[in-house]
Parts: structure tokens; C-alpha cells; sequence
């Protein structure tokens, strides 16, 4: 079948990788639509390791199982199920775990996937594949309200107006919280401007030390430094993304200021899709551009050179 | 009078400091004795930019006001009292605060020093000099339990076996928390052995990413990389100690794990005090030597050269 393989001398697109076998538990999809995200990026410079087909956000078709015929998108991390932190509830943390296209388990740039069924989450009809293929970013998204309870009221800052940046935002503007997206594109900001939330283009925004809750979608190693100039006493910091390798950083602030910092990877998939079959959040504005899924290596191109948000992969 | 002073140059024994003038709302203390702190070698070394007497942790006799004659400690942040932080109840985070010997008012290094009538505590009849010296750093140990209440029966490490570790293993250790202390040398180790608090040496521990709670107080930028071995994903790390400067970093565990870190400053006076009168706290066997404020420069060598728990200065 079709894939896209990352090896040792880089991105390779495949015609000739073998159909993926399922596992104990684990379903094959027929892959229709798939994304490239910021994870995939980093991970061809060299992130986390990993070798062999990429993909965390796709939709597909369940060939067999429970949810067979019906059109899933699958949660990305493979818990054990067994160990002691499986039994705490979670298996988003299990250290047995592997990831869909990140961590030891190929992903779903490919034409076929295999994955525990006990992932799937069924996508509603009026939910376009479009649309599908943002609900494993957007569960990131919707990860912050998860961990941040009490957001309503809270002065809330977004660095970033990037694919995270701008998910986040429409995420935080449904919890009541004051909210402004600090970002570096005007055209970018544009579309959260149309949704009625308020922005700021950093070059004319001037830190004031205020802001109660800031979270970083910047995916730059200056985010977090920035974040610390926005941020009042004892506010909190949310990490969103993450920086290969090491950057020179001052942890003092996070001292002298009392702040606290969350780090924030996957979240719930209910939410994100309820979010999109109800309309609450519009991801259609955040499409940038559609690639044959041959053509992989092109839509690698086009994020990583132009100021782009969300470029998917065609596999139907 | 005799005082100890960061000037651009260096530190530096002055025979002919002024006696302090206290400002609007401020008493002057004689001092008695002192301590110094981590963060004094850290402002040697160019932290915070301070020039000016330095000196946190000291006891002294009120001159005037409604303490007059008593033998007090000082809390060291100066608040506005008047700012909207300070009237959200958080004056140790006032931004208009000046801080007793770290920034913008002279410390108590000196024979005797100005501070804020408001910020006095008096010490108990049975506490001794050197004891009421360890108020200051012993409250700061106070922070934690007041910044996680739920310490009762998690797996905490203190990473440091050196001054500040001391003391918020002895805190910790009233919390009933499963606590092991991790520290490079054997000798100050026993001293946590002997109050039956259970400690390993570094380079004999194996972490095992399951602690609940990770306190650093190795005073290194190496503390928080270490940290991440011992935490469990969603644990939290208090961080105790600042470090000057830039240091190479990778943030990535704390989203990969979804860490929450919490800097952890100024704590609460009254809780200390208690301690100390009432023995839960010991702080004898933490006294490396006592110089006469004369002498400060041959302390700083001593705190900066050998492997020392706290030195003293002698004021009285």
C-alpha cells in the first residue's frame, strides 16, 4: 500500500509498504483523510526517535470489528490496560504505551491503520472528513478546560495563532474566560477576529504582567519566556507544545513569581466531537490545503516553508 | 556602623556604613545574629543585580515602635500595601515590593537594620539566637504544604541534602507524605537519618519516574533534568531554589508527562516560629560554624568553598 515512512535518511513516500496486520485488540481502518501537525514536524527533525509511518490525526473507515463500515477516528495513545497506571485511570500515561505515528506504532499516513478498537470514536454523519481529521488536535485543545476548571472570568492569553493557537482559542472562548490570542500573522488573527475574539499582533502588544492564565501554542523555545512577561504573580503557565532538543532558559521567574506551569498533551475526544457536530468551533477557515497523500512530501513543504495552518492529506 | 556590603566590586567589610534611617512605617532593629543563604552566594555572583548591605535571615532587638525592646524576625518582602495585588492578599507579590538584602533595602548583615514595623514577629523566650535565624528559610519550607495541602501519603522526593533540602525535608516530614530525601553527601544525609527520615545517596538511587511529588533544592540547573526521572506522568515538582542565568533546558517531559510545576518562594513566618518553639523542627545540627560579622568575608568562603550546612554571623 501507499505510506508515508519516516526513516533514518528522512521522509520517504512508500508504494510498496505491506498492509498493516492488526494486533490483539486492535482493528484495521481504511484511511480517507489525514493532517499534518506541528508533532510531525518536529518529529522528521529528529524528535522522539521515531521510524516508520507517521499520522496521529486521520479518518477512516473500519474494516473489521464492532465499528466495522462505520466511519472512526481513533485516540492515539496504546495503553496496556493492565499496569498501575492503566488502573488509575490513565492510559494516556501508560508507561507501556505506544503512539499512533509517534512512539513505536506506524500511524495513518498510509491507505489502511491499525488500532485498538477500544480507541475508535464514531464520527457523525454531517461531520465532514475535513472536519474529522481536527478532532485529535482539538481534544488537545479541549485538555486545558480539563485541567483548568475554574477558567471562567480568568484573564487568558493564547500565544500562538498557529493550527494549536488557533484551537485553543475557540476551545477557551466557549469557557467564559477573558481571553486575547497574541500572535505574529495578521491574516491568521483575522479568523478568530471574525468569531468575535479579541486578538493582538505581538510586535504591537506590550506584556503587562496581568494575565491570569497563559498558554503556549507558540512551539518556539521563546514562548515560554515570553509567557513569563505576560503572566501575573502566581498565574499559570499551560505548555501546549513541545521543542526538540534543549534552550537555553531561566527557570527563575517560575520561583520569584510563584507561577504555576501545566504541561498539556492529549485530551478528551467526546468534547471535540460534540464541539464539531454542533457547530461551536469552525475549523473549515483553518484549512490551508488539500494533497494527494503521493504527493506527502510536497504538503511536508508547504508547512514547513509557508506561514500555513492545517494542511491535509487526501487518501480516499 | 560595621555592615557587609555587595558593592560592583565585590563584597566588602564596611566599618563606616551609616546607620539606617527607617522610612515611612519602618523600625530599626539591632541585629544579633544572621545567616546566609544560597541566594546571598547567588547575588555575590550577579543575581538579581543587588548592590547594597545584604543579609535576609537574622534576629534582632526592636529599637522602636510597639515592639520595642523585643527580640523579633523580619519577613523580607516590603510591600506597597496599597496595589491591587497586595489587596488581593498576595503583598509577597506586590510588584512595587522592595526585598530586606535581595532588592532595592538594605538586609541585616549589619549592626543594624530598617525594616517595616508590619513585617515583625516575635520570637519566643526559649527559642535561641541561632535558631530564630532559620525562621526565614524554615517558613519558606512552610510554602510547600501550603501550596499542596494534599501531601498526606505521596510518594515525595527532596532532591539536596543542603541547607534549604533540610529544612523542607524536616517540613515535609510533618505532612505524612512517604518521603525520601536524595542527596550527594553522606554526612548531612545522617542528619535526616537520625530523625528517622529516609534518605539515599544520588549516585546510589535508581530513579524510578513514580514519585508523586518531587521538591528541588539542589540550588542546580541539573535539579529540575533529574527531577523528570523521578516523577510519575501528571506528578508535580515544587521548584525551591533559583539558579542565575540561562541554563540548557528541554521542557518537553513536562507536556509529554503533563507535569505541574509550582515555584515555591516566601512562606509563612507563624507556622515556623511554632516549629521551632515547640521542637518539631530541629535546626541545631544544621549550624556549620559562626564567624563574628567582621569576618563575613571568611564565612562566604566557607559557605562558597566547603560542602557547609548553614554559617552564621555573629552581630551581638
Amino acid at each position: 500500500m501507499l505510506a508515508v515512512e519516516l526513516q533514518a535518511a528522512g521522509l520517504c513516500v512508500r508504494h510498496d509498504c505491506p498492509t498493516p496486520l492488526p494486533g490483539p485488540g486492535e482493528v484495521v481502518l481504511r484511511v480517507r483523510r489525514a493532517g499534518i501537525c506541528e508533532t510531525d514536524v518536529q518529529l522528521v527533525r529528529g524528535y522522539m526517535g521515531f521510524r516508520g509511518i507517521l499520522g496521529h490525526e486521520f479518518v477512516g473507515i473500519a474494516e473489521t470489528g464492532r465499528f466495522a463500515g462505520q466511519r472512526v477516528v481513533a485516540e492515539i495513545n496504546n495503553a496496556c490496560g493492565r499496569c498501575p497506571t492503566c488502573a488509575a485511570g490513565s492510559p494516556n500515561h501508560c508507561p507501556h504505551r505506544t503512539v499512533t505515528g509517534i512512539l513505536r506504532h506506524d500511524g495513518g499516513f498510509a491507505e489502511a491503520v491499525a488500532v485498538p478498537e477500544a480507541n475508535l470514536h464514531v464520527i457523525p454523519d454531517h461531520v465532514t472528513d475535513d472536519q474529522a481529521v481536527f478532532v485529535e488536535p482539538l481534544a488537545a485543545a479541549f485538555q486545558i478546560p480539563s485541567q483548568i476548571p475554574d477558567l471562567a472570568g480568568q484573564r487568558t492569553i493564547v500565544l500562538g495563532d498557529g493550527r494549536l493557537g488557533q484551537l485553543c482559542a475557540q476551545v477557551l472562548a466557549l469557557h467564559g474566560c477573558r481571553l486575547t490570542v497574541v500572535g505574529k500573522h495578521s491574516e491568521k488573527l483575522a479568523i478568530l477576529q471574525r468569531r468575535g475574539i479579541e486578538t493582538a499582533l505581538r510586535s504591537e502588544a506590550e506584556p503587562d504582567r496581568r494575565a491570569d492564565v497563559v498558554v503556549d501554542c507558540t512551539g518556539s523555545a521563546s514562548g515560554v519566556e515570553d509567557a513569563f512577561r505576560w503572566l501575573r504573580p502566581q498565574g499559570t503557565l499551560v505548555l501546549k507544545t513541545t521543542v526538540a532538543g534543549q534552550q537555553p532558559l531561566s527557570l527563575a521567574p517560575i520561583v520569584i513569581d510563584e507561577l504555576r506551569v501545566i504541561g498539556s498533551r492529549c485530551g478528551p475526544f467526546g468534547p471535540a466531537i460534540r464541539a464539531l457536530a454542533e457547530r461551536t468551533v469552525d475549523v473549515d477557515p483553518l484549512i490551508a490545503a488539500r494533497y494527494p497523500l503521493a504527493d506527502a512530501l510536497a504538503a511536508f513543504e508547504h508547512v514547513t516553508t509557508r506561514p500555513a495552518l492545517k494542511v491535509l492529506l487526501d487518501v480516499s
